[in-house]
C-alpha cells in the first residue's frame, strides 16, 4: 500500500477502534461521555498510532491487536491534551480545528475528561489483547505507565511548566521533551512492536535509538511549526511557545540550527533502521512524514 | 489482633507501602515527586487499604500482596482527593488537617498530581503481583479501572458536579454515590480477595452484596458527619455541602432518617457476612468502624 493511502487506513482504523472503546454518548453520565468523544474522536494526525501500527509491521503483529495499542495510546494523548489545555496549564482556547473541552464545555467536565480517558487506556488494555500472552500483556501495561507517569510524560509537563520564563541549555531541553513527547512515542513504538512475535535484543534496540530519535524529531519540528506557521494551519494557537516565553528548540538553538538537527535526527533514525530492510520501510516512512509535516 | 490494633497495623502498612511505590522527592522531576508525596502520605484512614486487607482474609491472602492492592486503591483514593480539591471543583483548601495540593503548590502541579498519582496506581500493579496469575493479575487491573473511570468514580464526580443547585431523588442520589464513593470501595474488596485462593460464586457475590451497603454506608456517615462536624475535627471543610447546595443523604432524607438508614445499611452488611464465620470478622468490624466513625 502507497505511504499516502496506509496513512489514510490506519487513521480510520484508529478512529473506528476509539469510537467502539469510548462509552456511548447516551450512557450515563451522558454530558461526561460526550464530551470525552467530543476530546477523543474526530481529529489529529494520530502519530502515536501509526507508529504503534508501522512497529507492529517488524514483528508480524495483527491489526486487530495493534488497534487496541492504538487506541490506548491514543487515549493517553487525547487525556494529556485537554488537561495541558486548561487554563492553570497552557490556557489554549483551539485544539485540532474546534474549540477545547473546557471551551466547549465547562473546567470541571474538562478536568474529568482527562481523567476518564486516561483510566481508559489502561481498561482497554485489561479488556483487550494486544500481546497473545498473558505476562506480555501485564508488560504492555508497564509500558504505558511507566510512558505516561512522573518519571514520562507528566513529568516532562511538570517539567515544561516550570521552564516558562526561564532559560534552558539544549540537554535541558532534550531531558524535559523526551519525557514529556519522546515517552508515549517511544511507548507506542514498543507495545506496536510486542503485539506480534517477539524481537531480538538487537532490534529492540534498533527501535529504541529510533523511537528517541523520532521523539526528540517530533518536537523540533512541533517548535519550527509553532515558530513559522499560522493559528489556521495548525489548527491550535500559533506563536504559544514564544508568547508564553517557554524554551524551544527555536528559541534555544534558532531556527537555522533547530532545520538542521532536524534533518541530522531524520537522518539517524533511518541508519538505524537501516538493518532491518523492508520490514522497517513504514518507520523510515513515518521518520519522514514526521520530519516534513505542515501541521 | 484486636481491632484497633489491626487498623493501627495496617495503616502504618499502607504508609511504608506507599512510601516504597512513591518516586522520592529528588529524583527529576522534584517539586511534582515532593507533591505527589505530600498528597498521598502522612495521612487518611486508609478505609480503602483496610477493606482490601480485610476481603483477603477471607481469601487467606498474603499480606505482601494486599499491600499492593492497597497502594493502588489509595493512590486512585488519592488522585481522586486532589483534583476534587481544586478551584474548578470543590475548591477546598484543608484536607487531612493540611493545605489542599494546590493551596500549597500550585494548580498546575495539583494537576499533574493526581495526573501522576493515577498512573502510578496502574504502573504498581503492572509491576507488582496481587494475584498470583498473571490472568488474575489483569483482571485486578480491569477492576481497578472499571472502579475508577467514566462509569465508576469519575462519572461519579461528573453528576456531583452537575448536581450542584439541584433536588436529586433518592434513587438519583444512590445512583451517583454507587459511582463517586462505591465504585473504588467495591474495587478494592474485590481486589483484596482476588489476591489468594478463588473464592466460589457464592462467597463473591455475598462480597458484592457488602461492598454495595459499605460503599453507600461510607458516603450516608460522610454526609452526616459534614452537617454535625466542626471543620477541626473533620480536617477538611466542615458543612461544604450546604454551602454548595449539593444534595446530600442529609438534605434529601433529612438528618434523623439518615441515621436510621446508616444502622439499616450496617446491619444488612453483617447480614451478609453471617454464613462466612470467622473468616468475615475483619469485614464485620470495619462495616461497624465506617458506620460509627468521628471523622
Amino acid at each position: 500500500m502507497k505511504f499516502s493511502d496506509w496513512l489514510t487506513y490506519i487513521q480510520q482504523r484508529t478512529e473506528t477502534a476509539l469510537d467502539a472503546v469510548l462509552p456511548a454518548a447516551n450512557v450515563a453520565p451522558d454530558r461526561l461521555h460526550e464530551a470525552m468523544r467530543y476530546a477523543a474522536l474526530g481529529g489529529g494526525k494520530r502519530v502515536r498510532a501509526l507508529l504503534a501500527h508501522a512497529a507492529g509491521s517488524l514483528t508480524h503483529a495483527r491489526p486487530e491487536q495493534l488497534d487496541r495499542a492504538a487506541c490506548a495510546v491514543e487515549l493517553i494523548h487525547a487525556y494529556s491534551l485537554v488537561h495541558d489545555d486548561l487554563p492553570c496549564m497552557d490556557d489554549d482556547k483551539l485544539r485540532r480545528g474546534k474549540p477545547t473541552v473546557h471551551v466547549e464545555y465547562d473546567e470541571a467536565t474538562a478536568l474529568l475528561v482527562g481523567d476518564a480517558l486516561q483510566t481508559l487506556a489502561f481498561q482497554v488494555l485489561a479488556e483487550y489483547s494486544v500481546s497473545t500472552t498473558a505476562s506480555g500483556q501485564i508488560e504492555v501495561i508497564r509500558l504505558l505507565a511507566e510512558a505516561a507517569g512522573s518519571r514520562g510524560m507528566a513529568g516532562g509537563q511538570a517539567i515544561d511548566v516550570a521552564a516558562a520564563g526561564k532559560e534552558l541549555t539544549r540537554e535541558e531541553l532534550e531531558f524535559m521533551h523526551l519525557r514529556k513527547t519522546g515517552a508515549l512515542i517511544r511507548a507506542a513504538l514498543l507495545i506496536g512492536a510486542r503485539a506480534g512475535e517477539g524481537v531480538s535484543e538487537d532490534r529492540r534496540r534498533r527501535l529504541d535509538q529510533y523511537a528517541k530519535r523520532v521523539g526528540l524529531l517530533y518536537q523540533v519540528v512541533d517548535d519550527i511549526l509553532d515558530a513559522e506557521s499560522d493559528t489556521a494551519t495548525l489548527g491550535k494557537t500559533a506563536g504559544k511557545d514564544a508568547a508564553q516565553d517557554k524554551p524551544t528548540y527555536v528559541s534555544v538553538l534558532g531556527l537555522q540550527e533547530a532545520r538542521r538537527f532536524a534533518e541530522e535526527l531524520l537522518a539517524e533514525a533511518n541508519d538505524t533502521l537501516a538493518p532491518l530492510g523492508e520490514r522497517g520501510a513504514r518507520l523510515r516512512e513515518m521518520a519522514d512524514f514526521i520530519a516534513h509535516r505542515a501541521f
